[in-house]
Protein backbone atom coordinates (compact mmCIF):
# COMPACT_ATOMS: atom_id res chain seq x y z
CA UNK A 1 0.00 0.00 0.00
CA UNK A 2 0.92 3.45 -1.04
CA UNK A 3 -0.12 6.75 -0.23
CA UNK A 4 1.68 8.25 -3.51
CA UNK A 5 -0.33 10.36 -6.05
CA UNK A 6 -0.54 8.79 -9.64
CA UNK A 7 1.71 10.87 -12.44
CA UNK A 8 -0.84 11.12 -15.56
CA UNK A 9 0.33 12.27 -18.57
CA UNK A 10 -1.07 13.67 -21.68
CA UNK A 11 0.69 13.27 -25.37
CA UNK A 12 -0.44 13.64 -29.08
CA UNK A 13 0.64 16.32 -32.05
CA UNK A 14 -0.48 19.88 -32.02
CA UNK A 15 -3.78 20.73 -31.42
CA UNK A 16 -4.96 17.66 -31.03
CA UNK A 17 -6.87 18.65 -27.57
CA UNK A 18 -3.80 18.12 -24.55
CA UNK A 19 -4.31 21.25 -22.59
CA UNK A 20 -8.54 20.94 -22.70
CA UNK A 21 -8.84 17.01 -21.70
CA UNK A 22 -5.82 17.81 -18.96
CA UNK A 23 -7.90 20.30 -17.59
CA UNK A 24 -10.97 18.09 -17.81
CA UNK A 25 -9.32 15.16 -16.49
CA UNK A 26 -8.00 17.66 -13.45
CA UNK A 27 -11.76 18.94 -13.09
CA UNK A 28 -12.91 14.57 -13.24
CA UNK A 29 -10.66 14.02 -10.28
CA UNK A 30 -11.32 17.34 -8.13
CA UNK A 31 -14.68 16.28 -8.23
CA UNK A 32 -14.08 12.62 -6.65
CA UNK A 33 -12.27 14.56 -4.07
CA UNK A 34 -8.69 13.68 -5.53
CA UNK A 35 -5.92 16.39 -4.40
CA UNK A 36 -4.58 17.00 -8.03
CA UNK A 37 -1.80 19.19 -9.54
CA UNK A 38 -1.34 20.10 -13.47
CA UNK A 39 2.00 20.93 -15.21
CA UNK A 40 3.31 21.39 -18.21
CA UNK A 41 6.43 20.35 -20.31
CA UNK A 42 9.42 21.16 -21.31
CA UNK A 43 8.75 23.61 -18.21
CA UNK A 44 6.97 23.21 -14.86
CA UNK A 45 9.48 25.37 -12.52
CA UNK A 46 11.01 28.84 -13.02
CA UNK A 47 14.02 27.28 -14.30
CA UNK A 48 12.56 24.70 -17.00
CA UNK A 49 10.02 27.15 -18.17
CA UNK A 50 13.61 29.52 -19.11
CA UNK A 51 14.79 26.33 -20.83
CA UNK A 52 11.17 26.18 -22.49
CA UNK A 53 12.07 29.47 -24.26
CA UNK A 54 15.31 28.15 -25.40
CA UNK A 55 13.85 25.37 -26.84
CA UNK A 56 10.34 27.30 -28.72
CA UNK A 57 12.52 30.01 -29.62
CA UNK A 58 12.91 30.49 -33.68
CA UNK A 59 16.22 31.33 -34.35
CA UNK A 60 18.55 31.55 -37.30
CA UNK A 61 21.12 29.33 -36.31
CA UNK A 62 20.46 26.16 -36.26
CA UNK A 63 19.77 23.72 -33.15
CA UNK A 64 21.62 20.68 -33.34
CA UNK A 65 19.57 17.41 -32.20
CA UNK A 66 21.78 16.55 -29.52
CA UNK A 67 21.79 20.02 -27.95
CA UNK A 68 17.50 19.75 -28.09
CA UNK A 69 17.18 16.35 -26.94
CA UNK A 70 20.08 17.24 -23.84
CA UNK A 71 17.53 20.51 -23.10
CA UNK A 72 14.61 18.45 -22.95
CA UNK A 73 16.37 16.61 -20.26
CA UNK A 74 17.52 19.88 -18.52
CA UNK A 75 14.31 20.80 -18.14
CA UNK A 76 13.19 17.50 -17.39
CA UNK A 77 15.22 16.59 -14.26
CA UNK A 78 14.82 20.12 -13.10
CA UNK A 79 10.60 20.05 -12.97
CA UNK A 80 11.09 16.16 -12.16
CA UNK A 81 13.17 16.68 -8.61
CA UNK A 82 11.73 20.31 -7.54
CA UNK A 83 7.99 19.74 -8.42
CA UNK A 84 6.67 16.12 -10.27
CA UNK A 85 8.56 14.00 -7.23
CA UNK A 86 7.15 16.05 -4.29
CA UNK A 87 4.13 16.66 -5.03
CA UNK A 88 3.68 13.00 -6.00
CA UNK A 89 5.68 11.89 -2.17
CA UNK A 90 2.82 14.53 -0.74
CA UNK A 91 -0.03 12.02 -2.01
CA UNK A 92 -1.06 14.53 -4.74
CA UNK A 93 -1.81 13.72 -8.16
CA UNK A 94 0.15 14.81 -10.97
CA UNK A 95 -1.39 15.58 -14.52
CA UNK A 96 1.75 16.34 -17.15
CA UNK A 97 1.15 18.24 -20.34
CA UNK A 98 3.64 16.31 -22.48
CA UNK A 99 6.15 14.20 -20.49
CA UNK A 100 9.18 11.71 -22.25
CA UNK A 101 6.83 10.04 -24.44
CA UNK A 102 7.40 13.50 -26.50
CA UNK A 103 11.00 13.07 -26.56
CA UNK A 104 10.38 9.44 -27.82
CA UNK A 105 7.76 10.69 -30.26
CA UNK A 106 9.65 13.99 -31.21
CA UNK A 107 13.38 13.67 -30.73
CA UNK A 108 13.15 10.06 -31.85
CA UNK A 109 10.24 9.72 -34.55
CA UNK A 110 10.37 13.80 -35.47
CA UNK A 111 14.44 14.01 -35.63
CA UNK A 112 15.27 10.79 -36.05
CA UNK A 113 17.66 10.86 -33.23
CA UNK A 114 18.21 6.95 -31.77
CA UNK A 115 15.99 5.59 -29.76
CA UNK A 116 19.13 3.95 -27.95
CA UNK A 117 20.52 7.75 -27.05
CA UNK A 118 16.85 8.63 -25.38
CA UNK A 119 16.60 5.27 -23.79
CA UNK A 120 20.07 6.29 -21.83
CA UNK A 121 19.20 9.57 -20.84
CA UNK A 122 15.72 8.86 -19.53
CA UNK A 123 17.33 6.15 -16.73
CA UNK A 124 20.21 9.08 -16.29
CA UNK A 125 17.40 11.44 -15.63
CA UNK A 126 14.40 9.48 -14.04
CA UNK A 127 15.93 6.54 -12.46
CA UNK A 128 12.99 3.61 -12.65
CA UNK A 129 10.57 6.26 -12.61
CA UNK A 130 8.09 6.43 -15.28
CA UNK A 131 4.16 7.80 -15.76
CA UNK A 132 1.09 5.62 -14.10
CA UNK A 133 -0.64 6.83 -16.97
CA UNK A 134 -0.37 7.72 -20.23
CA UNK A 135 -3.35 9.19 -22.32
CA UNK A 136 -2.65 9.38 -25.73
CA UNK A 137 -4.65 11.82 -27.30
CA UNK A 138 -4.74 10.60 -31.49
CA UNK A 139 -6.32 11.88 -34.58
CA UNK A 140 -5.15 12.86 -37.90
CA UNK A 141 -2.08 15.31 -37.88
CA UNK A 142 -4.67 18.05 -39.87
CA UNK A 143 -7.37 17.85 -37.50
CA UNK A 144 -4.99 19.27 -34.58
CA UNK A 145 -2.97 22.13 -37.00
CA UNK A 146 -6.83 23.34 -38.35
CA UNK A 147 -7.98 23.28 -34.37
CA UNK A 148 -4.69 25.01 -33.68
CA UNK A 149 -4.16 27.22 -36.45
CA UNK A 150 -5.89 30.33 -34.56
CA UNK A 151 -2.45 30.49 -32.29
CA UNK A 152 0.00 33.23 -32.71
CA UNK A 153 3.40 33.01 -34.02
CA UNK A 154 4.46 29.47 -34.80
CA UNK A 155 7.62 28.40 -32.61
CA UNK A 156 10.26 26.40 -33.75
CA UNK A 157 8.34 22.74 -33.45
CA UNK A 158 5.15 24.16 -35.17
CA UNK A 159 7.02 25.35 -38.20
CA UNK A 160 8.44 22.19 -39.17
CA UNK A 161 6.20 20.50 -41.80
CA UNK A 162 3.30 18.18 -41.68
CA UNK A 163 5.70 14.52 -42.17
CA UNK A 164 7.47 15.34 -39.04
CA UNK A 165 4.38 15.52 -37.63
CA UNK A 166 3.06 12.22 -39.58
CA UNK A 167 6.67 10.64 -37.77
CA UNK A 168 5.34 12.09 -34.11
CA UNK A 169 1.87 10.33 -34.16
CA UNK A 170 3.26 7.15 -35.63
CA UNK A 171 6.12 6.98 -32.96
CA UNK A 172 3.32 7.57 -29.96
CA UNK A 173 0.89 5.20 -31.47
CA UNK A 174 3.87 2.37 -31.85
CA UNK A 175 5.15 3.49 -28.24
CA UNK A 176 1.37 2.52 -27.06
CA UNK A 177 1.02 -0.49 -28.76
CA UNK A 178 3.99 -1.96 -26.48
CA UNK A 179 1.77 -1.55 -23.00
CA UNK A 180 -1.92 -1.11 -23.61
CA UNK A 181 -2.25 -1.39 -19.42
CA UNK A 182 -0.39 2.45 -19.34
CA UNK A 183 -1.43 3.55 -22.71
CA UNK A 184 -4.44 4.93 -23.57
CA UNK A 185 -5.42 5.50 -26.86
CA UNK A 186 -8.46 8.10 -27.20
CA UNK A 187 -9.81 8.87 -30.86
CA UNK A 188 -9.43 12.66 -30.40
CA UNK A 189 -11.01 13.02 -33.80
CA UNK A 190 -14.25 12.86 -32.34
CA UNK A 191 -16.27 16.11 -31.26
CA UNK A 192 -15.29 17.88 -28.16
CA UNK A 193 -17.91 16.59 -26.08
CA UNK A 194 -17.34 13.00 -26.71
CA UNK A 195 -13.17 12.95 -26.53
CA UNK A 196 -14.33 14.92 -22.67
CA UNK A 197 -17.02 11.81 -21.89
CA UNK A 198 -13.85 9.15 -23.00
CA UNK A 199 -11.34 11.21 -20.82
CA UNK A 200 -13.87 11.43 -18.21
CA UNK A 201 -14.53 7.82 -17.64
CA UNK A 202 -11.05 6.52 -18.12
CA UNK A 203 -10.37 8.90 -15.39
CA UNK A 204 -13.16 8.09 -13.31
CA UNK A 205 -11.72 4.09 -13.75
CA UNK A 206 -8.16 4.86 -12.74
CA UNK A 207 -9.57 6.22 -9.53
CA UNK A 208 -11.83 3.81 -8.34
CA UNK A 209 -9.45 0.92 -9.43
CA UNK A 210 -8.68 -2.21 -6.77
CA UNK B 1 49.29 12.34 -42.48
CA UNK B 2 45.95 14.69 -41.36
CA UNK B 3 45.64 18.19 -42.29
CA UNK B 4 43.10 18.93 -39.14
CA UNK B 5 44.23 21.77 -37.00
CA UNK B 6 44.73 21.21 -32.84
CA UNK B 7 42.20 20.85 -30.34
CA UNK B 8 43.83 22.99 -27.11
CA UNK B 9 41.36 23.36 -23.91
CA UNK B 10 42.83 25.68 -21.08
CA UNK B 11 41.39 24.46 -17.88
CA UNK B 12 41.63 25.59 -13.59
CA UNK B 13 39.88 27.06 -11.23
CA UNK B 14 38.78 30.71 -10.93
CA UNK B 15 40.88 33.72 -12.09
CA UNK B 16 44.00 31.22 -12.70
CA UNK B 17 45.03 32.79 -15.40
CA UNK B 18 43.10 30.76 -18.27
CA UNK B 19 42.04 33.60 -20.64
CA UNK B 20 45.32 35.68 -20.13
CA UNK B 21 47.41 32.64 -21.37
CA UNK B 22 44.64 31.68 -24.19
CA UNK B 23 45.60 35.14 -25.55
CA UNK B 24 49.32 34.72 -24.84
CA UNK B 25 49.00 31.15 -27.05
CA UNK B 26 47.06 32.24 -29.72
CA UNK B 27 49.51 34.77 -29.98
CA UNK B 28 52.18 32.56 -30.10
CA UNK B 29 50.26 30.16 -33.02
CA UNK B 30 49.90 33.09 -35.00
CA UNK B 31 53.65 34.34 -34.55
CA UNK B 32 54.13 30.64 -36.34
CA UNK B 33 52.24 30.82 -38.78
CA UNK B 34 49.01 28.78 -37.69
CA UNK B 35 45.52 29.74 -38.13
CA UNK B 36 43.96 29.80 -34.86
CA UNK B 37 40.39 29.96 -33.53
CA UNK B 38 39.86 30.96 -29.73
CA UNK B 39 36.34 29.88 -28.19
CA UNK B 40 35.22 29.55 -24.74
CA UNK B 41 32.75 27.10 -22.81
CA UNK B 42 29.99 26.96 -22.15
CA UNK B 43 29.02 28.88 -25.25
CA UNK B 44 30.49 29.69 -28.08
CA UNK B 45 28.01 29.89 -30.44
CA UNK B 46 24.76 32.54 -29.69
CA UNK B 47 22.52 29.22 -28.81
CA UNK B 48 25.23 27.62 -26.65
CA UNK B 49 26.21 31.40 -25.18
CA UNK B 50 22.30 31.86 -23.99
CA UNK B 51 22.53 28.02 -22.38
CA UNK B 52 25.50 29.53 -20.78
CA UNK B 53 23.64 32.74 -19.22
CA UNK B 54 21.17 30.47 -17.88
CA UNK B 55 23.68 28.28 -16.34
CA UNK B 56 26.11 31.12 -14.63
CA UNK B 57 22.28 33.78 -13.58
CA UNK B 58 22.21 33.51 -10.11
CA UNK B 59 18.61 32.15 -8.84
CA UNK B 60 16.31 31.48 -5.82
CA UNK B 61 15.06 27.47 -7.51
CA UNK B 62 17.91 25.53 -6.47
CA UNK B 63 19.28 24.33 -9.40
CA UNK B 64 19.26 20.06 -9.80
CA UNK B 65 23.13 18.54 -10.43
CA UNK B 66 21.47 16.80 -13.22
CA UNK B 67 20.17 19.84 -15.15
CA UNK B 68 23.06 21.63 -14.36
CA UNK B 69 25.22 18.68 -16.45
CA UNK B 70 22.68 18.14 -18.79
CA UNK B 71 22.94 22.09 -19.84
CA UNK B 72 26.59 22.16 -20.07
CA UNK B 73 26.87 18.95 -22.27
CA UNK B 74 23.43 20.68 -24.76
CA UNK B 75 26.25 23.72 -24.97
CA UNK B 76 28.73 21.64 -25.61
CA UNK B 77 27.26 19.88 -28.13
CA UNK B 78 26.30 22.59 -30.14
CA UNK B 79 29.35 24.43 -29.60
CA UNK B 80 31.01 21.30 -30.97
CA UNK B 81 28.99 20.46 -34.11
CA UNK B 82 28.61 24.33 -35.05
CA UNK B 83 31.86 25.55 -34.90
CA UNK B 84 34.68 23.79 -32.71
CA UNK B 85 34.81 20.16 -35.50
CA UNK B 86 34.22 22.48 -38.90
CA UNK B 87 37.05 24.83 -37.45
CA UNK B 88 39.22 21.96 -36.95
CA UNK B 89 37.90 19.78 -40.35
CA UNK B 90 38.87 23.09 -42.04
CA UNK B 91 42.47 22.90 -40.81
CA UNK B 92 42.53 25.77 -38.05
CA UNK B 93 43.99 25.12 -34.87
CA UNK B 94 40.90 25.74 -31.81
CA UNK B 95 42.04 27.23 -28.64
CA UNK B 96 38.79 27.14 -25.82
CA UNK B 97 38.36 28.28 -22.58
CA UNK B 98 37.25 25.22 -20.55
CA UNK B 99 35.55 21.89 -21.94
CA UNK B 100 34.87 18.47 -20.42
CA UNK B 101 37.65 18.53 -17.87
CA UNK B 102 35.75 21.55 -16.59
CA UNK B 103 32.64 19.22 -16.31
CA UNK B 104 34.64 15.93 -14.40
CA UNK B 105 36.05 18.64 -12.16
CA UNK B 106 32.92 20.71 -11.79
CA UNK B 107 30.17 18.47 -11.62
CA UNK B 108 32.12 16.04 -10.86
CA UNK B 109 34.75 16.91 -7.95
CA UNK B 110 32.78 19.63 -6.98
CA UNK B 111 28.48 19.36 -6.90
CA UNK B 112 29.62 15.26 -6.60
CA UNK B 113 27.76 13.84 -9.78
CA UNK B 114 29.06 10.45 -10.39
CA UNK B 115 32.04 10.59 -12.83
CA UNK B 116 30.40 7.28 -14.91
CA UNK B 117 27.22 9.70 -15.64
CA UNK B 118 29.73 12.48 -17.08
CA UNK B 119 31.83 9.76 -18.86
CA UNK B 120 28.49 8.40 -20.52
CA UNK B 121 27.44 11.68 -21.42
CA UNK B 122 30.79 12.49 -22.84
CA UNK B 123 30.42 9.07 -25.01
CA UNK B 124 26.91 10.63 -26.69
CA UNK B 125 28.13 13.98 -27.20
CA UNK B 126 31.28 13.78 -28.12
CA UNK B 127 31.86 10.16 -29.53
CA UNK B 128 35.83 9.39 -29.55
CA UNK B 129 36.14 13.22 -29.84
CA UNK B 130 38.97 14.42 -27.38
CA UNK B 131 41.30 17.38 -26.83
CA UNK B 132 44.95 16.87 -28.50
CA UNK B 133 46.04 18.98 -25.37
CA UNK B 134 44.94 20.21 -22.17
CA UNK B 135 46.79 23.30 -20.67
CA UNK B 136 45.97 22.93 -16.76
CA UNK B 137 46.42 25.95 -14.97
CA UNK B 138 47.15 25.13 -11.22
CA UNK B 139 47.34 27.35 -8.33
CA UNK B 140 46.18 27.63 -4.62
CA UNK B 141 42.64 28.73 -4.49
CA UNK B 142 42.86 31.46 -2.88
CA UNK B 143 45.28 32.92 -5.19
CA UNK B 144 43.40 32.87 -8.42
CA UNK B 145 40.36 34.28 -6.23
CA UNK B 146 42.64 37.08 -5.20
CA UNK B 147 43.09 37.82 -8.78
CA UNK B 148 39.78 37.56 -10.45
CA UNK B 149 38.51 39.66 -6.85
CA UNK B 150 38.03 42.48 -9.01
CA UNK B 151 35.16 41.47 -11.24
CA UNK B 152 31.54 42.73 -10.72
CA UNK B 153 28.63 40.45 -9.84
CA UNK B 154 29.69 37.02 -8.41
CA UNK B 155 27.32 34.67 -11.11
CA UNK B 156 26.16 31.31 -9.87
CA UNK B 157 29.78 29.11 -9.72
CA UNK B 158 31.55 32.16 -8.31
CA UNK B 159 29.10 32.34 -4.78
CA UNK B 160 30.35 28.96 -4.24
CA UNK B 161 32.49 28.41 -0.54
CA UNK B 162 36.21 27.44 -1.03
CA UNK B 163 36.07 23.73 -0.53
CA UNK B 164 34.30 23.52 -3.35
CA UNK B 165 36.80 24.72 -5.50
CA UNK B 166 39.35 22.62 -3.60
CA UNK B 167 37.53 19.82 -4.92
CA UNK B 168 37.70 21.04 -7.89
CA UNK B 169 41.38 21.73 -8.69
CA UNK B 170 42.38 18.25 -6.90
CA UNK B 171 39.81 16.75 -9.44
CA UNK B 172 41.77 18.71 -12.42
CA UNK B 173 45.25 17.75 -10.64
CA UNK B 174 44.01 13.56 -10.66
CA UNK B 175 42.62 13.71 -14.52
CA UNK B 176 45.98 15.08 -15.20
CA UNK B 177 47.88 12.63 -14.04
CA UNK B 178 46.27 9.92 -15.83
CA UNK B 179 47.85 10.92 -19.11
CA UNK B 180 50.84 13.26 -18.82
CA UNK B 181 51.29 13.48 -22.48
CA UNK B 182 48.11 15.01 -23.39
CA UNK B 183 48.01 16.49 -19.53
CA UNK B 184 50.29 19.70 -19.33
CA UNK B 185 50.35 21.17 -15.60
CA UNK B 186 51.54 24.71 -15.54
CA UNK B 187 52.42 26.50 -12.38
CA UNK B 188 50.39 29.51 -12.64
CA UNK B 189 50.86 30.92 -9.01
CA UNK B 190 54.01 32.25 -10.44
CA UNK B 191 54.16 35.90 -11.73
CA UNK B 192 52.38 36.86 -14.80
CA UNK B 193 55.81 36.74 -17.06
CA UNK B 194 57.17 33.22 -15.93
CA UNK B 195 53.71 31.67 -16.48
CA UNK B 196 53.44 33.05 -20.00
CA UNK B 197 57.15 31.80 -20.81
CA UNK B 198 56.22 28.41 -19.79
CA UNK B 199 53.09 28.43 -21.59
CA UNK B 200 54.59 30.00 -25.22
CA UNK B 201 57.23 26.90 -25.03
CA UNK B 202 54.60 24.26 -24.32
CA UNK B 203 53.10 25.99 -27.35
CA UNK B 204 55.75 26.47 -29.54
CA UNK B 205 57.09 22.58 -28.54
CA UNK B 206 53.63 21.58 -30.07
CA UNK B 207 53.45 23.13 -33.35
CA UNK B 208 57.59 21.71 -33.81
CA UNK B 209 56.61 18.14 -32.69
CA UNK B 210 57.38 15.76 -35.36
N1 LIG C 1 -12.34 17.27 -29.91
C1 LIG C 1 -12.26 18.53 -30.32
N2 LIG C 1 -12.98 18.98 -31.35
C2 LIG C 1 -12.89 20.26 -31.77
N3 LIG C 1 -12.08 21.18 -31.21
C3 LIG C 1 -11.33 20.78 -30.16
C4 LIG C 1 -11.38 19.46 -29.66
N4 LIG C 1 -10.51 19.35 -28.62
C5 LIG C 1 -9.95 20.57 -28.47
N5 LIG C 1 -10.44 21.44 -29.39
C6 LIG C 1 -10.06 22.84 -29.61
O1 LIG C 1 -8.87 22.78 -30.37
C7 LIG C 1 -7.95 23.78 -29.93
C8 LIG C 1 -6.64 23.10 -29.48
O2 LIG C 1 -6.92 22.36 -28.28
P1 LIG C 1 -5.80 22.27 -27.14
O3 LIG C 1 -5.16 23.59 -26.91
O4 LIG C 1 -6.40 21.57 -25.99
O5 LIG C 1 -4.77 21.30 -27.90
P2 LIG C 1 -3.27 20.94 -27.47
O6 LIG C 1 -3.11 19.53 -27.89
O7 LIG C 1 -3.05 21.30 -26.07
O8 LIG C 1 -2.48 21.92 -28.43
P3 LIG C 1 -0.89 22.27 -28.35
O9 LIG C 1 -0.20 21.08 -28.95
O10 LIG C 1 -0.75 23.47 -29.22
O11 LIG C 1 -0.57 22.51 -26.92
C9 LIG C 1 -8.66 24.54 -28.83
O12 LIG C 1 -9.24 25.68 -29.39
C10 LIG C 1 -9.72 23.55 -28.33
O13 LIG C 1 -10.84 24.20 -27.80
N1 LIG D 1 50.42 34.74 -13.19
C1 LIG D 1 49.71 35.81 -12.84
N2 LIG D 1 50.07 36.60 -11.83
C2 LIG D 1 49.34 37.65 -11.46
N3 LIG D 1 48.18 38.01 -12.06
C3 LIG D 1 47.76 37.25 -13.07
C4 LIG D 1 48.49 36.12 -13.52
N4 LIG D 1 47.80 35.55 -14.55
C5 LIG D 1 46.70 36.31 -14.73
N5 LIG D 1 46.68 37.34 -13.86
C6 LIG D 1 45.63 38.34 -13.71
O1 LIG D 1 44.59 37.73 -12.93
C7 LIG D 1 43.33 38.12 -13.40
C8 LIG D 1 42.55 36.87 -13.81
O2 LIG D 1 43.17 36.31 -14.99
P1 LIG D 1 42.27 35.61 -16.11
O3 LIG D 1 41.06 36.41 -16.39
O4 LIG D 1 43.15 35.25 -17.25
O5 LIG D 1 41.86 34.29 -15.31
P2 LIG D 1 40.78 33.21 -15.70
O6 LIG D 1 41.32 31.91 -15.24
O7 LIG D 1 40.41 33.34 -17.13
O8 LIG D 1 39.57 33.68 -14.80
P3 LIG D 1 38.03 33.17 -14.85
O9 LIG D 1 38.01 31.84 -14.21
O10 LIG D 1 37.29 34.20 -14.06
O11 LIG D 1 37.65 33.16 -16.30
C9 LIG D 1 43.57 39.09 -14.55
O12 LIG D 1 43.49 40.39 -14.05
C10 LIG D 1 44.97 38.76 -15.01
O13 LIG D 1 45.64 39.84 -15.60
MG1 LIG E 1 -1.55 22.55 -25.20
MG1 LIG F 1 38.53 33.59 -18.02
Amino acid sequence: MTSHGQFITFEGTEGVGKSTQLENAADTLKSLGVDVVVTREPGGTPMAESIRELLLAPRDEPVNDMTELLLMFAARAQHLQTLILPELEAGRWVLCDRFTDATFAYQGGGRGVPVEHIAQLENLVQGAFRPDHIVLLDAPVETGMTRARHRGELDRFEREAVDFFERIRQAYLDRAATDPDRYHIVDAAQPLEVVSRDVTSLIRGLVTRP
